[in-house]
């Protein structure tokens, strides 16, 4: 298949055909980390600004590229875009992280909730897509990405982050249609989303369900799985004559792999709790799995580095279907030239396993 | 085996000895949702004074269990008593939890660590053991308890808790060898701290190991398994003629637990993310099994509460060796009435499956 990309690796190990090299990109590969990020979000005086320029999520997009050689960019955005185009008011306020001014506190709030106007309010994300898509100028592909319905519910109900879930998890509990209420609403929002991402240019796309690992074994696969499968079942799976593959990346979900394995998505993202070799013997003939260093390795040496990187790769083994990531967001603390090691140590070492 | 307890169906559950019903007990049963727990707080004047003081940690250890016919006692202690007692200056900041005022940042300060003289400094807390067991008067058995090295290790280098590790897991990843005298001096502590504890009268011990879900799967297998088994295969296995159970809960250890299950405990702690059935296939022929209800469960109702415990005990199934928990501690903002609920559910409901 010709994925009209210069450097395809990406593409072709999460659709687990032949590469010469394991490829690798960083979960929030463009951030605070970067010193060049941290002066363009300076300019937009505000993170939100930041994402809804589709001028400045493309600079910010391509820095990590400018630096490392890596194999795929991924939109500069959010994940609360979404619920923001819902009317939930997103701000984020200093040192406290995402929090909505209009949280679904009420039945009559919940049952009120539509799919936004994706082509209205969330052009500014496709136009970022389209934009970053021709900077790109085929280098490497351009991920396109959003949250998980559980994940984004969580932020919905909460208002903001939490620690301990206490009211999505007493609304599911108390009142689970209600709970499927909001599920149902976002999974069709967030699918309308991820389509439009992909006629806009993306070239991939990933779910990011990162808070699906603070449910039970039965609520997972009550509340947040479902609402993925339908997501996954309902993209466009070729654009322009090309497949367009998909992520699902539900942090701390390696208990519940197989189940992930099976609602038809290409690839599965890895936190770094699962060994790699045992998540590809359980689910490695039906998807390409992605990850999974654990980000704090980046706090070390190159050295270091290099020895955690080859145990990745020869617990993963030999042949295609792996994507190098971490297994989860690059820290901010990270020095930039230990992101540099990684990248060399994964392109390098991971040639003889190909 | 007679365990010298007038109801001994905790220890003998742990023992997969048959049972006429699951036992339970509450993680953090003796706590801030009960109003009568709050008023012995206050009168404390600190937290740390009331773990202090053997006469009120006697008086809080049995409140529980004069509202709630529960199987077992815990004594109410800290984890971090351990690393206090060896100098690093244990203190609580409103609202930050535990700090200490001489963490671990220096290799000199590392290479100082020692075992503490457990007979002295950590004489309040086997005096506590005495008095609570006395106390009981054989009502129901008495847990003894202590954190992994690697969870104390987070606190003794973080200085307080974390939401990234980064201290730690940088000194592990960068100076391994100083990281494992850390885990190497605290085994041997807090091995010492909990057979001092049977000495004076626990009758199981458990071993919180709260941040081991933190690291990944290698690290988790060098860094915290092995210091857990050093513990385990240290103990007194038996005392004044009984045999004294021991239990090992890694939070988010669910994918390790045919490891954990190897190291030579009686029983293995599981948070709600594993299905307890699932764990009992891999694991139940070698140990008991100890969990696993979400504590948000207790925020809904007693109808919700009856069918989630349900779950649990059909998933688990027919027979012995399952005390029923819940997956990690009681939230303060529970409802006591709800967690009287619980009680009543698994003592009914569990009958039909012994």
């Amino acid at each position: 298949m010709n994925f009209k990309v210069k450097n395809d690796t990406f593409l072709r190990a999460l659709l687990r055909q032949p590469t010469d090299y394991t490829p690798l990109w960083m979960m929030r590969q463009a951030g605070r980390y970067l010193p060049e990020y941290c002066a363009t979000r300076k300019r937009a005086g505000s993170f939100l600004n930041l994402c809804k320029s589709p001028d400045m999520a493309t600079e910010v997009t391509l820095q990590p590229l400018d630096r490392f050689p890596l194999d795929a960019a991924i939109l500069f955005s959010d994940i609360l875009t979404v619920p923001d185009a819902m009317g939930l008011g997103l701000y984020f306020s200093e040192g406290e992280g995402p929090k909505f001014e209009r949280p679904l506190t009420t039945e009559a709030a919940i049952k009120a909730l539509r799919v936004p106007d994706i082509g209205k309010d969330l052009k500014y994300v496709t136009d970022a897509v389209s934009q970053i898509r021709k900077s790109l100028d085929g280098r490497v592909p351009l991920i396109g990405f959003t949250g998980s319905p559980w994940t984004l519910s969580c932020y919905m109900v909460e208002g903001g982050s939490s620690d301990d879930y206490a009211k999505v998890k007493t609304l599911m509990y108390k009142e689970p249609k209600l709970m499927h209420h909001i599920l149902s609403v976002t999974a069709d929002a967030v699918t309308e989303y991820l389509n439009a991402q992909i006629e806009a240019g993306a070239q991939a796309v990933m779910i990011f369900d990162s808070w699906g690992g603070a449910l039970s074994h039965a609520a997972y696969h009550e509340f947040s799985l479902p609402y993925m499968q339908r997501i996954v079942q309902g993209l466009k799976r070729e654009h322009d004559g090309v497949k367009i593959p998909s992520i699902v990346f539900t942090k701390g979900g390696g208990l519940w792999i197989e189940s992930i394995a099976d609602i038809g998505c290409d690839a599965v993202g890895l936190d770094w709790t699962m060994d790699i070799g045992v998540a590809r013997q359980k689910v490695g003939h039906k998807v390409a799995l992605q990850g999974n260093l654990d980000p704090a390795v980046l706090f070390s040496t190159p050295e270091v580095i290099h020895n955690e990187v080859e145990k990745i790769l020869s617990s993963y083994g030999y042949g295609s279907g792996h994507v190098f990531n971490l297994g989860h967001g690059i820290s901010q603390f990270t020095n930039p030239d230990n992101a540099a090691a990684l990248v060399q140590a994964v392109h390098e070492l991971s040639k003889k396993y190909h």
